[in-house]
């Protein structure tokens, strides 16, 4: 039941790219809004914004043997993202395993879990996207699995899915979207930008977006 | 059911202004412990304080059509106050109905529900108060009201009432009580700066208070 | 019931030293893996990082007063910990409270329950660690005890124990073993230097640690 | 600031009753979807259903004085209504409490903290909606007021107001709507009889509601 | 993006029986202990055990609309299921849309929010696990899907996978495995019968399951 | 670091069965207003009331081993109480484990993480008192130790101290104080009885606990 997936698919970089400039909340606007971790997920520190491929782990609760097996299969520029099999939040991950990970190009890690040594994590721009900040240790008694499919705080990873994160969040988008998604999520900007301007000018999203007649047809009454 | 009231009282500015220079703390104590919001709401970042009037929003579960409503209803100095009908964690408000409530002078958004483009709102320098950061959109589909008393984390707010918020959380003063309120706290944070530089060089809370008899009274050993 | 024990014990300042430089985490895995604070105690600032000597205090839901107790029993270089009798929130703990407590000497706070003031806490460098950031006042009515065995926040403290606490959070070390945890505390970041150099370098976890026999062993699969 | 207001209007008992006969979830679908209690407010047995005036209590965090106070003000019919004025747990109310509600007419308790003695309460039929059952002991220490507006568990509740409980949870009722809900609330009850009998016989409410044409204009695809 | 999937593949009924006989804790552990729903999934009544093919919903918050374009897609013998698109405690389903399904032949309800009319529910022993009880209502504006996939209180589910649910709460089983898993389920029923008999005899499970000599090797001391 | 303590010192039983009688609020009271787990911890089956000397057991989260070494070191009437090392509500427990302890004379069981079979637990008559139902499996693959003082759910337990539950909660009572605590309690229990009686007969706390004056001094108006 145990199994290492060894040779995964992953998005084409450029589009992986693109989808980190458009961040969290317009990419998941662009997929129809789904894909999201839930909000209990929070970055340890400030202004990270990243996407990338998951390789992605399946641990039991308060043992992160997994992260060590999950290292090796990273390629540079993927991220880590672990689900514990039940609800955990003990420090699996901390600055010697950050340092293992950097070394072999990793951009980060999504645990549904909690994690350690946040402040030399800090120090090295490791960024970190968890459940909890806890220095619970763990042991290395029991396997799990690496790149299969994982339910992650409520949304469904599959490995090679793209990861983007930022202040707002988490959200995955299917490898096979992630072209469609970035487009979309570009044309979203655009347009945001014109509107940006507006706003900003002092018209009103009432007139932009021409809310008033149906306002009133749904029965808004101004008193 | 669905109203949006346009003209609503303000307390005075130069009494919001004071409200705002005595901070969080001292005007809830200063008006007898009353009119905190829940602890779950928390500043996006640290460092903004205000005071303002509130212009509330009633607004069903996952649809922010009410705050496009809302934002026409502001004066220059106004804050927003956002209670969903039901609990919700989406993210109602980002940074384009930032851009345009701060173009009409809003100074900020209270809200008992989530926040997105966090980033971009600290870079704008627009503070809000959350329950959570999450990136889930909202439609525009179902009508609530403007400008009518609402129960927001835990507290009471009518338009029009004064919110003060800072890095400790957020309080409602009522309208008809800001001045008196205002006077209470001032008195309060002259009398608080005394005793700051008595305890500061070293004398004791027991002795400033006289509090000794009284808890060798209630039965308090030293052993 | 309620008492104020006056003379308690400590350890050796310089091993309380030794505590603090090895950082919660180390100390935490170099005792066995015990006495973490619950992760839910989280620092109002980040990149406090020290240790100290519990003086501990039970205190009613809502009521501050053996705060002003407890202060007295402060010697420099102490650290107050305050675990409420039943779970609460309220504020306990602010600037006054803090300019009193600094001027003795005391380097912070561990409380259970919550905290206020915090712009102010956090220009003054007095660094605590609580549930909950929240302006609720308190009262002076009931009484509680001073330096006596508490469970704060899921950890058993006693008077003298030492407190360890960063931004990873909070771990208590009992007095009698300070010196022995230190000596292994610094045994780990001894050999962990070693190890961030290899896996700096490239190197596996999963042959530093010789992992991959027992991996195959226990049935590990590479597909 | 701590009163008890004697003499508070409540609503025609015959109004209550009808209240009563339709249940929270028909009173609070007839009065515009509002008025409900938090959903952590539960039953602490099932099977009680009931509507009563009533008669509120803004009490301090772990201080159950005010209700013996509030005991006095009861009518028969009446309901007690408490309100930590901070989040609190703690057990304020068990079966002595309940044998002196129960001698004055009352016909339970809401209460936005804890309860205890749950056996006896069951045993006695005195119904409790509470956020915990928790044995901790309170004291009587600090004052409260009795009859003043609070907000409980979420709801803005004055003294006379009607309350309607039972399995589903609390709902409050204004006091000068009482009338026109129940109204609206029996003509609900109405209406559902038929539309229960034609579901029961197999029709879709697709058919009954006449949704088929809308669900394909917003966009709905069958594949 | 709004679709309503009319054929979907179950599991044979033989096998969905076999699978009820055994139970959620059985199932969960005979297929390598996965797919639970989280354990706040609660049964709205006690005594409640099935298994079902499910028929998915994917549902805005706050908006029930779904769930009558489900029922018309329902077997005799299926279960509804309901996921939210984001977090959501509203009350989705009451006594008419029970007695609605039933009349289908529905079996039960498992939704990740809320549920109301739980005495009528209960009277009519349509059994619900439901992550509240809520009569918050909810509104019909706003397009899902059905039988597309679902991730539902933390499991990802298909439209036609078996549904286990009891006391214990909520197993999900994946179509094609239901067969290979319902075998290895009675199995381990079987197994479990003559290891109760000899525990219930006062024989150890020490010396049933042969630990000692693994307890002694991994370190354990008798004192 | 993982042991077994083999001898523990017991309450004498006679005095064990007096503070059953009592029961747990008054238990509570009785010594003080200490030694109550959280409210968190609740039974499966309403109705179950005991005391008995605790079997503590330590175990790392999502392994169950140790409460095979535990229930060899019961004596009939003893009762296993666990404490996880970091939280975890993973299912540690069900109906074998249950038959076993059963038929080496335990009466029942404290989890500070879930249990499963609960249908099973309840028809055996088995009373659990746990922090959550939930079927999600374990492994036995970690020591922890058995009979060593633990912290459960926010109190501190050693081996052999009485633990009194009922349907209010879970409180333990020091062995060396047992007896001076049922003592205290069973003279509550008598006092109890004749204020429950004048209660019933419609007198006033508030004249029966002579409070009039205190209220009016402290301030209380009547309006």
């Amino acid at each position: 039941m145990s199994v290492v997936v060894q040779n995964i698919e992953r998005a084409d970089q450029s589009v992986i790219d693109r989808l980190a400039a458009c961040g969290v909340a317009t990419v998941h606007e662009a997929q129809g809004r789904k894909g999201l971790l839930a909000s209990y997920i929070r970055p340890i520190f400030p202004g990270a914004r990243l996407a990338a491929s998951a390789v992605t782990i399946s641990a039991p609760p308060g043992d992160n043997w997994m992260l060590h097996v999950a290292i090796e299969q990273l390629k540079a520029g993927d991220i880590l993202l672990l689900a514990p099999t039940s609800p955990c939040e003990d420090g699996y991950f901390g600055d010697l395993l950050a340092t293992s990970a950097q070394a072999r190009g990793c951009k980060g890690l999504i645990i549904d879990a909690g994690v350690r040594d946040v402040a030399d994590l800090t120090e090295m721009k490791f960024p970190v996207w968890s459940k909890a900040i806890f220095a619970q240790g763990t042991v290395k008694e029991t396997l799990g699995s690496v790149n299969v499919p994982v339910v992650c705080a409520g949304a469904y990873v599959r490995p090679g899915d793209v990861i983007v994160a930022d202040d707002d969040g988490v959200c995955v988008v299917l490898r096979e979207e992630a072209e469609v998604v970035a487009k979309k999520a570009e044309a979203r900007v655009a347009a945001e930008d014109g509107k940006r301007k507006r706003l900003a000018a002092g018209e009103l999203g009432l007139d932009i977006y021409d809310m008033r007649g149906r306002l009133a047809e749904k029965g808004l009454k101004y008193i």
